[in-house]
Order: structure tokens, then sequence, then C-alpha cells
């Protein structure tokens, strides 16, 4: 099977991996496009220490065999958490932090830069066929951003900045325009800031009476001192950004302040799905490689990049325009 | 009129203050009682190197005059922070982040280690009768452990667990205590648990399945990592310490694991005085210094220091077995 395999230091294309095998429970899936996101990136630069396998994911794919009779030859994408369904975590409704969970591409489990992918069956989701495979790809990446609506309470009077002009803050955007809450875009790139235009404000300076809300998502250390001269106090900062490091804030203007932090991270899929499918969000076009180009692919400054790995055929629930 | 001073870089006892003035709307209190925080200490740390004034911010005293007739002759305790009741937070029903918040003791205010103090008569409580002055002192850091329950939901199934042993600890126990809620308190030191043994369960290691809420009161700049491990995936350290320099901290982990850091300051007088006068909340009496053994006093290493400034009168409301 072809793939970009991950060795713990470097990443190389291969031809000769393994054809996977499903476990109990899982699924396997034909991986039609995955994308590359900006943790595989970290993960280059060692954000993952321990991992070794299939990099990636994003992706959207085609239910190859399934426990799920209903999932067959169906087009899905999929969520990154496999949870044990044991631990104190998976007990208490919080199985994307499952103690012993395996994580697509990043943790223990294979990921969807290859040809054919195993997931657990119960992280799968059906793309629906009004909705095109280069939009579904965005699906993980704008769940993740629903992810801040399951945690902090968008009312009317709440003022939200979203700190960052690259894909991350695209993707809160497109959440926060998706379930009607007006934002301020705030990045230093007036190039990058154009595409916010047409669904947000956006602006290279903040307010000087600051914002309830901030999301930072700059994806760089330097977003949260940043964000806390931003932030009301009383108010909220959610932190979106992971990358590998630590960070020296001062923690007692937090306390005097009353500033709230909240980490976020993986969200859930229906939104987010149901979002794209409904066309109230909207993402550029995916710039598409072969996995032997996986150079190019990870080192593409343009705002997503993607593998193209099998052809869709032309069964059920799968769309021939999709190239 | 005798006080403690601070001159922006050290504090000294002079007899040679003048008497406060009270603006419009405030209220002339003359001191029985006053309490050293470690808030004071940090100030001669250079905590706020801005202030210079008469020092402190804890008292229990008697209004001598108010534009409210119903205070005069009252004991009262008061609050730090003066608003100017026109601001962004003003308006907002945060008064006590008020942009040009006047703070007692710390800020553009003389403070309480005088024989007089003036204070806007709308930061007054009064005491009631059966609310002895070495009890009533302790009002206003068991507000600001108060101030937790309007920022996180304390649910039975959330458990709890409180780190450092210190007064900043023993006012967060005792708040809990006084609303039901059971808790851990972790400390480094066995002899200062001890004190907390008889109204709650104490500890010099955590629970290795770690804890949904940890009240962060050691402190110390060190506090926040030791949190950090303790609290649960998508848990909640409330952060209570305040302390001049800046800390180091792994953010992404933050993100990743959807921790939410909570600032917590100042609080709400009438359920701490309502806890002390029903007893529900008990503290270790107060040892008593005079004024002009400020540096005595600042050194206490006990429970609590402060300073009997001025004596009883057998006047309606202030009880004689206050000595």
């Amino acid at each position: 099977m072809r793939g970009i395999y991950f060795d713990g230091k470097e990443a190389a294309y291969r031809e000769d991996l393994p054809m996977p095998v499903p476990e109990s429970g899982e699924s396997l899936v034909r991986i039609l496009m995955a994308a590359v996101c900006n943790t595989d990136k970290e993960i280059l630069k060692g954000y993952r220490p321990d991992f070794q396998g299939i990099m990636g994911h994003e992706f959207v794919g085609v239910v190859e065999s399934s426990p799920d009779p209903k999932l067959a030859g169906k087009r899905v994408v999929g969520e990154l958490n496999a949870s044990c369904g044991h631990c104190i975590y998976c007990r208490t409704g919080r199985p994307t932090h499952c103690s012993s969970r395996r994580v697509l591409g990043m943790h223990q489990k294979d990921g969807c830069f290859g040809e054919y992918m195993t997931i657990d069956t119960k992280l799968l989701h059906v793309v629906s066929d009004g909705l095109a495979t280069k939009a579904a790809i965005y699906t993980e990446p704008l769940a993740a951003a629903f992810e801040i609506m399951t945690q902090v309470t968008l009312t009317p009077e709440k003022n939200v900045a979203i700190l960052g002009d690259g894909r991350l803050s695209y993707c809160v955007a497109q959440a926060m325009n998706a379930v009607g809450k007006e934002v301020v875009v705030i990045g230093k790139h007036p190039e990058k800031l154009k595409l916010f235009e047409p669904f947000a404000q956006v602006s290279t300076n903040w307010e000087k009476e600051g914002y309830e809300i901030v999301v930072e998502a700059t994806g760089s250390p330097s977003g949260i001192r940043q964000a806390l001269e931003m932030v009301r106090k009383k108010g909220t900062i959610v932190l979106k950004s992971t990358y590998a490091g630590e960070t020296t804030l001062p923690m007692s203007l937090i306390a005097v302040n009353e500033i709230s932090i909240v980490g976020s991270r993986c969200g859930p899929f229906a939104p987010a799905l149901e979002a794209l499918a409904s066309g109230k969000a909207v993402f550029p076009d995916i710039t598409l490689f072969e996995l032997a180009q996986y150079k190019e692919a990870f080192a593409y400054e343009g705002f997503k990049a993607g593998f193209l790995i099998t052809k869709p055929l032309t069964r059920q629930n799968e769309r021939k325009d999709d190239k």
C-alpha cells in the first residue's frame, strides 16, 4: 500500500506499507482525500516524539468493510480519538480525553495519509450526498472550531475577537458565522485578512476597550500574551493554538483581572457537517498533491494542502464531480 | 493621626499623618482593628510600585460620619475597590474591575492601617451585633473565597482540591465548608494541615485520577504548574495566587487537555458576613500588635497578624468583649 510513514524522526513516501486489517469494531476505509493539518507539520518538528506510523487525521473516504452494514460503500469522515470506553473520561462523557486513547496519525494509531485506514466504526460520520468531498475534507478542523460553542456562551452583548489570520482562525470565524455570531478577526497580514472580508469584520488593530471573548488562534506562542492585552477584565480567552515548547506569562494578571483561559481542542462533527452541507460554512479550495509529492504538500504556503489518494468510483454515495 | 505609611519603597510608622477628610459620598470610619494580608507584604516587595499612602485593606471600624444617616455609629467592614460608575466595567456589573478604580491601601487611596479612613459609603457593610470584631476582621479574605462560587459551578460529582496550606487556602476551605462542599486540602506542611483537619480532608499527596476543580491557593509561582498536574482533563483550575513576576507554562497542554483556568480575586461580602455570623465559617484568633510594632506584624509567621488601632467605645453596635 502507498502512504506517508513517519519513523519518529522524519516522514517518507513508501509503497510497501502493509494493508491495514480492521480490529474488532473497526471499519476499513479507502481514503479518497486527506488534508495536511498544522499538527502534522508540528509532528515533523518533534511535537509527538513517541509516534511512529502513517501520518494524517483529516480525510474523506469510502467504507470498504464495516461491522455496521449501513455504512458499507458510504462516503465518510471520521473523528481522531479512539477511546477505551472504561476510564474515568469515557465514563464521564469525555471520550476525546480517554486516558488510553489512540489518535489517528498521532498516537498509537496509523492515520489517513495512505490508501486504506482502519478506524473505530463509532468515529465515522456519513457525508451527505449533496456535500462535495473537497468541502467535507474541512469537517474535522471546522468541528474543532464548533467545540468553542460547547465551552463558551455566546450572548449578543459579548463582543468576540479572533486573533490570527491563518487556517485555524478561518475555521473559527466560519463556525462563528454559521451560528450567526458577529466577530472581528485581528491579524498582522492584510493580504490574509482579505479572505475573511466576505463574512467577518477584519482589522490589524484591536479596540481599546477590549473584547469579552478572544479566541487565540495564531498558532504561535506569542498569541496568548497578545490575547491577555486584548481581553476585557472578567473576560474569556479561548486557547486554540498548540505548539511545542513553553510560554512565560504574568499569571497574577489573570488572577487580578479575573480572566478565564479555556483550552479548546477537538469538537463535534455533526454541526460542522451540517454547516458545510447547508453552505453556512464555506472554505477555499484545497490544493491537492500526489502522496509522492508529500514534501511539496508539507511546504505548501497557501490556504490548505492535501492529497488525492484514491479515485472515487461510481458507487452509491460517491460523487463523480470530485474529479 | 497615627498610621503606617508606604512611601513607594518602604513602610514607616508615623504619628503626623493628616486626619482624612471625606469626599462627596464617602464616610469617615474610625478603625478598630485591621489585618495584614499577604498582598501588603507583596507591596513591600514591589508588587505595587506606583502606590504611596497608608497601607492596609482589611478592617473593622466604626462609622464616625456618613451621608447615610443609618450608618452613623455602626460597626462596619468595607470593600476594597472604589468604582467610577461610568466606565465599561461599572456599566456591565463589574465594579470591582472599574477602569479607574481606587483600591484601599494599594492604588490611589489610603488604606486602613491608621486611626481613621475615608471610604465610599456604598462599599460599607454593617457587622451584625452578634459577630465579634475579631471574627468580622476575616470578612474580606473570606469574601474573596466566596468569589469562587460565583465563577464555578460546584456540583456533587465534581471533586475539589485546594492546593496550599496557608491562610489563602484556609479561607477557600472555610467557604467551601460553609456551602457544604467537601474538599481535600493538599499541602506540604503536616503541621499547617492540622488546622484544616476539623473541617476538611487533608493530604500531602494528590489522587492519581485527579480533580475536576483545583483551587490554586499556594501564593507561590510554582503552584500553577502543580495544579496543571493535578487537574483532570476538561477540568478547572481556579487561580487565587498573586505574586510579582512571571511564570513559564506549557500552554499547549492547556489547549490539548481543554483545561480552564479561572482567575479569581475579590468577592461578595454578604455571604462571607453571613457565614461568619452563623458560625459556618470559623477562623483562628488573629494575633494583634500595636501600629508602632508594624515590623513585627509584617514578619509574623503565625496564622494572621493584625493591629488593634482604636479602642471600642460603649456605643451602640460596638462590642465590649472585643477588648
